[in-house]
Parts: structure tokens; sequence; C-alpha cells
């Protein structure tokens, strides 16, 4: 792989934004593929371009050759002059069972039709495949990913090898490292559809992230089948740079319509939820009166709107630094979603590594899931190796933003800053402390992990101070006096409104008033 | 308030959708009012019709009569054959200060014009009010709801009186029980603009929570100022119907571009995150080359879109039975927002008396706010009451969804379900108990809370039994079977996948298995 055929912009988590460069155009990752049917195409792939603005289509090399044979050009055949990526068919093998290819002349019928963008004829687990059985799809995939290489002709296509082992995790981590040294411009995560569908996202998180871990970092990656809005965030986090969707259509001929946050199907609709360009002009009344052909096309145009708006969300997001907000926002639009966050969570230490450590967006608490952002991970770690300045005086301030507090020159001042715990000013400058925003009202549980920090900061450091002073503003219920009060060092606490005995004092605004408890 | 006026067809929380009647036409509620502006029209009433399909308009009476003068019609003058609602531009005053209006003449002037729903010229409050300013506001606001009635003559206007007082909960409530006795159609909640422009949710909550406490519960309520698609679920939740945005044009003006969850500038857009018309046909680069009013004009568009779908997303979420879910999951769109919600559970005594004791979708989990659910009330004082049948075995089952367990006749079955806790299987009729879901993956405190549970059941009623049995998979650590055994009650612990000793099974499923911890 050439820095030139991919080259990432930004980076977040393991999201990146991305240019791939194709012989029919560069394209824009996180992107979306919207697979074409050659034999039954509901939206053209100009249309889909006029419609949506942009567009690698992906369609099936295997279905392809069946309808049209040899001789002519993918681009002329789909009467599309953008980019166009080509499966070979291995899922629909594991799908549909022995369908008749041979691998070396899918490579080859691949380069002949002038795909932009070509996968190798893999061997999929699937999702209940034995030790065996996987250890035999992993076994042969590697070795066709070996022979396609040799059988190559055109170095103009980029080629694609997918990995698989399914759940078998370690036969997917040697599967990886496997396929990602050999010479290919882009890898795939192969066999998530059933995982997809069963909603086994903590088993989908643990594909991806294995893959990852083993792959090399800066190639593309695609994700097969992740055709819902809903997955997409959490799976660009994951460092998944493509996506193909044939749900769009899928679900259009099934009379399903996508939500952001679900599927609905057409007879439950009572109001169209979304401000596509068929949405806001029509009433699901309308949708449904529609002669079936014009209702299909109508809801495969909703749908793909849905999933590409989803796919700009995304990318602005990452723009913005805030991807991984937005994953955390979105993963809970189901349950099952945010199971599958909070395994992505287990990760953190990996991916840590790659998360940038400052962003252009300030840090919002979001839930308790916050509590294991790379931020907060990293912030524990430095606090472990933290030593306070020689300062005789520790004065401690409950808060959630910066608020000033006047005080003498020998006064330490450290925040309990949720969902960091105990902050020192000195390293307010690292992002993102001085820019963390958070409920002021917390639950039970939240108050117990900021006293745990505390009661950690003075067990380490209490010592070192000749007289500590908690500035308590009753906000969080009385548990962070208790703390102080237990750590038998004699701090003291000087409560809200009452008059300033000590040589400092907090601006005590209506806010910090008003929101006791 | 006649039944005729406003029908209420669907109810969740406190929201509500409903039918809103007007002379000229009837209003589906939740509904977003656009604010227009008679002298300077960015989208004309007829463009915003023909574009969204369905608009009650907002205008302000103060500007028609300076523009226009009387002897017309409003719909003459705005060209709009559509419900139209005058404000009174009482905010106005608020805002600008001393605009001469003498408040019977108002009542007069939007009789005159024909306005189909009208606002008396009530006194703001404002956020800053101090108690003596408020008590006359309040006073005033009183007075002028009485005197508009006696001046009234048109019978067929829908006649809006605000409830002021602002921070001043006591006052609120009190103007809102001596407005809400006197026979108007529908209230509004006045003074809230400060406090959504400066995030200040919590407060917005109190205003809207205490103004709902008093007023009559069936007329529709109105929200001034909340035009932003982040705040609307929350407030359809605690029983706002209306809702009146000048902030598409205004942040159209000012170059902002409305997300669901954020404003962001237009300079600041690398992809425009949105499905809508403009958005789905244009880039950004496109939109900031446009000339100025076109831009202004495109961006006033797209604004409304977003608040536009996001309304109908409300209202299909309310015909879901996911109303509250979807504004439990919209408040995390900013921790300020998180933070209103929070302080919306507050009143959850109150909104569990209308809230509907059955919905037509299952019980989602979507973090710790889900504790404090009705339906979670509910099941808590049920359990406070609850007496076990007089069966001699307990069999305790950790779960996250309907498992089949095959026992004897003798065995009583409690699940542990997130975020129920203890539910005996006779109750799992009751809606939702047969249709939770949850992450089957819990963070520490979500364990702790299920103990507690547990530890509670066993100890009211774990002497009634003769033998109790936890089938123990490991799901959530030890932390059940620690409970169990600090219990004295010599439970019994069968591991998953131990040969079974007993009568009883549950199918290991590979959900089982996978998922410990």
């Amino acid at each position: 792989m050439s820095a030139e055929t991919f080259t990432i912009t930004r980076r977040e988590g393991l999201g990146r934004l991305g240019r791939l460069r194709t012989r029919h155009g560069t394209v824009q990752t996180p992107a979306l593929l919207p697979v074409l049917n050659p034999s039954d195409p509901v939206l053209a792939p100009g249309e889909i371009r006029r419609e949506f603005g942009e567009a690698l289509v992906m369609t099936n090399a295997y279905l392809l050759k069946k309808k049209f044979g040899g001789g002519r050009k993918v681009h002329e055949m789909l009467d599309y002059e953008g980019p166009v990526a080509t499966d070979s068919g291995g899922y629909q093998i594991l799908r549909y069972g022995g369908i008749e290819a041979d691998p070396e002349e899918i490579v080859r019928y691949q380069e002949e039709i002038g795909s932009d963008l070509a996968v190798i004829l893999d061997v999929p687990t699937g999702a209940r495949a034995t030790r065996e059985q996987a250890e035999e799809t992993v076994r042969v995939t590697v070795e066709r990913a070996r022979r396609a290489l040799e059988v190559r002709r055109d170095r103009d296509i980029l080629w694609c090898a997918p990995v698989q082992g399914g759940k078998h995790l370690d036969l997917l981590a040697e599967c990886a490292r496997a396929v990602g040294s050999l010479e290919y411009q882009a890898h795939a995560v192969g066999s998530p559809v059933e995982l997809l569908e069963g909603y086994e996202y903590a088993d989908l998180v643990d594909l991806v992230m294995t893959a990852k871990q083993h792959l090399p970092p800066d190639r593309p990656l695609h994700l097969f089948g992740a055709g819902h809005p809903s997955v997409l965030p959490l799976a660009v986090l994951m460092g998944c740079d493509t996506f193909d969707s044939a749900s769009y259509i899928l679900y259009a001929r099934d009379g399903r319509y996508l939500t952001r946050e679900r599927t609905l199907r057409l007879e439950e609709l009572s109001f169209l939820p979304c401000e596509c360009p068929v949405c806001s002009s029509l009433t699901p009344e309308d949708l449904r009166k529609k002669p079936e052909a014009e209702r299909v096309k109508a809801l495969a145009r909703h749908n793909l709107h849905v999933l590409f708006g989803e796919v700009r969300r995304i990318r602005q997001a990452l723009a913005d630094g805030r991807l991984w907000e937005y994953a955390e926002l979105r993963c809970r639009s189901h349950p099952r979603l945010l199971e599958g966050f909070r395994r992505f969570l287990d990760y953190a230490d990996f991916v840590e590594r790659f998360d940038p450590v400052t962003k252009p967006s300030a840090f919002s608490y979001l839930g308790l899931e916050s509590f294991r952002r790379p931020e907060v991970l990293r912030h524990e770690r430095r606090m472990e190796e933290y030593e306070p300045p020689p300062l005789p005086e520790l004065l401690l301030l409950p808060c959630f933003e910066r608020e000033e507090v006047k005080r003498g020159k020998e006064v330490h001042l450290v925040r309990i800053l949720p969902p960091f715990g105990a902050v020192p000013e000195e390293l307010e400058d690292l992002y993102p402390l001085g820019q963390v925003v958070a409920p002021r009202r917390l639950e039970k549980e939240e108050v117990e992990r900021m006293c745990l920090s505390l009661s950690r900061y003075l067990e380490r450091h209490g010592k070192k101070y000749r007289r500590i002073v908690l500035l308590h503003d009753g906000r969080w219920g009385d548990s962070l006096r208790e703390v102080c009060l237990r750590s038998g060092l004699g701090v003291e606490v000087l409560e809200s409104g009452s008059p300033h005995p000590l040589k400092y004092s907090k601006p005590w605004d209506k806010r910090g008033r008003k929101n006791k408890g």
C-alpha cells in the first residue's frame, strides 16, 4: 500500500477521516458503498450520484459474470463513470452454498472488467463454525490471498483481503497478521453479518478489534454488511473506513424504513420521522398508497438518505473531534449497542495509543461509560506518578467547570472534576482538563467515584500539606466532607455562603448556590 | 376549554399526541410554530407549507399592527390560508423594553385581525427578577388574564394565558393556579428564553414542571422560544405541546446551522451532517459561496427541516410508546441536557401518575437514569407489598431477557433483571417485566444495584423458602454469589455448565457462556 492510495487527514479513537484514491476518482472516507444488484437495479448508480452527490458503489463480480459474461468493463455494464468496487461472492457462498467459482478466475475477471477496488474470493468462517472449520477457512483464505497476489496483473486496482476466523479470535488474529503481511491495499472484516443481524454487537466488537490489533493500522478497513445507521458511529470509532449496504434496497423491498436508531415497518409509521427529500414531501399514507415499484424506490431513496446522512454526521464529528462522544451517544439507541460500546471500552488501553492527546473540542461527560475514555485513563496514569508542588496549603474545590478562586500564592488548588476526579491546577493546561463539561447533578455512583479519587489523593499526598481546606457547597451532598473527615488529616471545611475566614474565597455564583445536592 | 378544541390521542410521561382544532384547520401536536417576521419574510408561509407539508405559523401582533395597521385579516396580510397564531409582544417588552401597548387593545387587535390562536399581553418575569419584581409580574399577568376574558368577544379564537413567576417557583405555581382557573384554551410557560440560552436546562425543568403541576392537565401548553431540536424531546416528555421557533431564521442570518445535537457555524462545516433536501444536494462550499440572501434562505430551510424532522421523530416516538427512551437518549447530546433530564427524574412520582401503565414497545435500559423510570418506581412499590406464593423452593436466575428454565412445580422462580432487580415470575405478565432489554455487560454500579435488590428480597422473604438455589453463570462476576453467601440462608450456588444435580436446569446458551463478567 502506498501513502498516496489512502491518506488519513484526521483521527479520533481508532477512527479516521481519509481519502481513498481510485482510478475513477478519490473517495472521502468513512464511506458507505451502496450495493447494486446488476440484474435488478432499483436505483441506477447515476441516479445515486445525482441524488446523493457521491458514490463509490459496490457490486458482485460473480453476479456480473453470470449476467454479462466477459469482454466489457464494469463501468460500461453499470453505465457509471464513478468508482466501482466489486465483491468476489464469498459471502454468497456462505449464505447460499456451492457457488462454483475459481478464486484465480475471480481475480482475473475483476481485472478484466476493470474494478477500482476488488475483493479476493475468501472463505467466510461464519458465526457458527467449529474451531476445525474456522481453521480451515483461515488456512484457505490466507492461501488464496497469497495466490491472488501472484495471479494479479493490474497494479492500479486496490486489492482487498478479508480477515476470517469468526469468533475464534486467536485464529482471526493469525489471519489478520498473515494477510496483513502481504501487499494488499485494503482489508475487510469477514463474517460479521450474523452478529449484526442478531444484535450481537459485543461479539462484533471483539471481531473488529481483534482484526484492528493485528492488521497494519494505516490500511483502509472495510466492514461487510453494516448497513444500519445505528452501528456506523461505533464501527468508525473502531477504525472501520468503509461499509457496504445492500440493506437500503433489501429493507425497501420488505417495506422496512430505516431510522437512525431502529428499523420500522411502513405500516407502523404514523409520521415520517426524517427530514430527507422523500419524507419531507410525503405522508406515510402517500407512501403506502404508491404502486409497489414506486414505493420500493421511494423507501430505498429514504433508506439511502439516512445512511449517507449518518456517514456525513460521522465525518463532521471526526472533523470536530467529537466522534467518541457521538458514538457514545448513538450507542444508546439500543441496549445491545450499549453493551457493544462497553465491550469496546475493554480495549481502551489499545485505543488510547491511537487517540490524539488533544482535540478541537471540549470534553463532555455523558454517563458512566465516560469514565473509561482515553482522556480519563491518561489522567489516571499521570496521577499515579504525580507529585504536588511544595506548597504548604491545599485547597479542594468540587466543581464541574472552571471557576475562579482568589487565594494566596502558597495555596495549591486541586479541583474535583467529574469524571477525572482530583485535578491539580497545574495540570489544567493539559487537554481536556481545562474544558470539561459535565452535569452538575450527579447520580450517587458518580459522587462515589469522585469521593474515591479524593480519598486516594489525600492518602497519597495529604501529609505533604500543612493545612487542607475543602470549599464545600453541598452540591453532591455530604460525601466529600465525609471523605475529608475520615482522612484524619484535620481538613477544614468551608461552607458556601459562610464568611470567609481564610485568605481565599470562591465567588459563589448563582449556579453554585442553586445546584445543591 | 372544550374537549373538541384539543383532543389527546396518546400519552407517555407527561407528553401527548394531540389534535388542536382552529378555524383554519386542525393542527397535529406536538407542533413547531415557525415564527414569521411580517416585515422581512425569508420564507413566506405558503412556501413553508409547500416545503414542509404543515404549518401553524406564529407572528407578532404588535409588529403586524405597526406594519399594517388595522382593517385587514392576518391571513390576508401574510397571504396564508392556514392556521395563524399571534403573540402579543410581551417578550419584546422584556427584551427591548418600553413597547407601548395597551393589553386590552392587543386583545381587541388580535380579534380584529382574526388570529386563530392568540396570546394575551402578559408581563414576563425574566430570569433575573427579584422576588418583589416577580410578584408584581405575576399580579399584573393574572389581572390582565382576568380582564382579557371580559374584553374578549370572539369565542372561536383559542386564547392563551402565559404563566409567569420565573425561578420563583411558588409564585409560578400561584400564577398557574390563577390563570388555570380561568376559561382559557391554552397556556404557555413564560420566561424560559434566558434559561435556554444559558443551557440552564435544570432550571427550565423546574419552570415547566411547576407549571404542569398546577395547570389544568388537559389544556395544550406552549413553551416559548424552545427553537432547538436537542431540547424538544425533553420538553414534550414534560408535557409541552407547542413550540415557536424564530431560531431557524435568526440562526440562518447569523450563519448558524442546526443539528439535532448542537449548533455549528457555517464555516466550521466540512460536511453537511444532515439528509434534508438542502444538505443532500449541496456541499458546505456550495452553501458558503451563495449570495447572502440565498445562503440565508438555504440555511433557514435546512434549520426548519431539522426542527420539523425532530418534531416528526417525537410524534412517531409517542406513537410507538418510546418517547421516554427517545428523550433519555437525546438528552445525552449535552451534559447540561443530561443534568436537565436528571432534574426531570426528580419529578418521577408526579409523572408516574400520568404515564400509561402499559406501552406498545419493550423497555430498554439505557443507563443509570433508567433506574428512575416510572416502570421501575412502580415495580419497587409493588415489591414493598409483595408476598411470594407458598412454594418450598426459590430459584434465583440472574438474566437480562426471558430465558426458559425447566423445573418442578414446587419451585418459585425469581429473576434478577436490570434495572428492576428481583422480579418474581408471576409478575412477568405485568408490563414491562416480560419485555426488558438491557446490556448483558453491566458496569460495577449497576451490578451493585442488582445485588442490593437481591439482598432485600432475601432479607424479606428468604426464610419463607425451604431451599434456595442461585443459578450462577458468572456473568456479573461473583457479586450475586457473595450476596447469597452473606445472607446466611444456606443458598446453594449452581454454576453454569456444571452437571445439574437439581431437578431444574437452565439451557445455558452460547450467550450466557459467552458473556461472563
